[in-house]
């Protein structure tokens, strides 16, 4: 169980990829809807999902390279309660050298929840802990593309 | 996408459920293992598929009733790491008219990761916020029962 | 230890406040930084230490009106590790009848660690848990202005 | 701003400490009380604060040992609510070769919050990640005693 990758051979790279997600207690703030912060994480696990589709792990343990975040932006346009059920949509809006934006869209069935967009970039990580930009390892990057308008889910 | 609970009839009551989890990056600690914290989180999600399967919401919205927790305790025998597939067993250990007590096991494969347990205590609200045993609605009772030997997984 | 105000008169409106505050080893990530969304709860902490600068509780019990974001946006700029000081500095960037926006910046010592943005809007809540945009009451409104340049933290 | 010990010599060794703190709303659930897994994470902040009285990290950069938690268990007394000031009184309840247990009582000025137990285990880290347990290093164990009565708090 410990097989940190989908098993199947990857052949496409990857440009997008589509998270179904449940509502839980703890995510909840006081008004019964969940918190804005919370909403990053469910990005980043849509985002982690896509690399696992990709034949990817985004931290592979004691790896030289990491993907901190450089810019993160969400639009609230509806809340999520106790216990729905949405999808999160990722589809990579832009690739360099050093780093991948992601574009978001969160959705409960047909009601549009939030339009995101994440920005990584890719570093170099030495022994005092520091972090330097770094270009993503082509076996990286050869498994992802940007996205075409295929990528966008049709509203 | 709103239907809190699973649609087919339920008719027998529920003693114990297994939830598939697997570890997402913001659950790690800087020592690269889930924080002693999150098991709470996922003993959480368990308890509250074990409500769904029994075709309840712990908490629908504007309920007068509360399961607010009076006691957890875990004991962690080993590590969780990213990107980790586990399962969440619960079971009902024990029942009173007020209360009910949860016992866990987390297993990641054949390693058992964590034994734990959680009581929760019914209350209903007053309007000022404060809050005050009372009995388990026989609505929610009737759906469940202390799980018997069978409930327990097999090591 | 319930006054959820400062005791001192308020006189004049707040338009801007500092929070110091210390890193703490949940809030960190398996790279040993803060997780990027936890920046979030950081500006979240200052902005309502504003609020109590300004007498007022964002969410006093009861209360018919709330403030979800309707925007939140960051650039990282620097990391933050296990236990560094920083300070978190919220001033009010704008403000019309239903909304405000707030403007952010992190600092460790004289590192610039990240600069944000967070818009709020003020609903009314109905019994069935639905919202709706309504003018910020004006006891509210009275007590806040937006910043000027002196409300800008100097580089 | 990166010293990450006090920084007046410390002489004598520690065995309690006690952390003032407050309510954020990120730590609330949708009752309206602090989530019971959060009460694990002010524990923690008041043992890290307790190991900066006594002039240590818990986890300096590139530590070799780290301090993994083998139990944790709490009784929940009373809820505490957005903006609540509380107080996490911590003491070293017992001291081994290998492991520290931690006794607690979380207070809102006269009411008993919660009283709780954590046990940590000193653990030396191997390249691939594994853990063993190991020692706690001397220069550590000397800064700590178990606490007598003096450090239990008068109700």
């Amino acid at each position: 169980m410990r097989s940190r990758v989908d098993p199947e051979a990857v052949v496409e790279p990857v440009s997008s990829h589509t998270l179904r997600r449940r509502v839980q207690f703890y995510e909840l703030d006081s008004a019964g809807i969940v918190h804005f912060s919370t909403y990053f994480r469910y990005m980043e696990e849509a985002e982690h999902a896509m690399w696992r589709a990709a034949g990817l792990s985004i931290a592979p343990l004691g790896s030289e390279v990491g993907f901190p975040r450089v810019n993160a932006t969400c639009d609230y346009h509806a809340p999520l309660r106790f216990e729905d059920e949405f999808d999160v949509h990722v589809r990579i809006a832009a690739m360099t050298g050093k780093a991948i934006r992601y574009a978001y869209e969160l959705r409960r069935g047909d009601v549009r929840v939030a339009t995101a967009s994440v920005t990584i970039l890719c570093v170099r990580k030495a022994p005092d802990g520091s972090m330097k930009a770094a270009p993503i390892p082509s076996s990286i990057a050869a498994r992802f593309t940007v996205a075409g308008d295929a990528g966008v889910p049709q509203a």
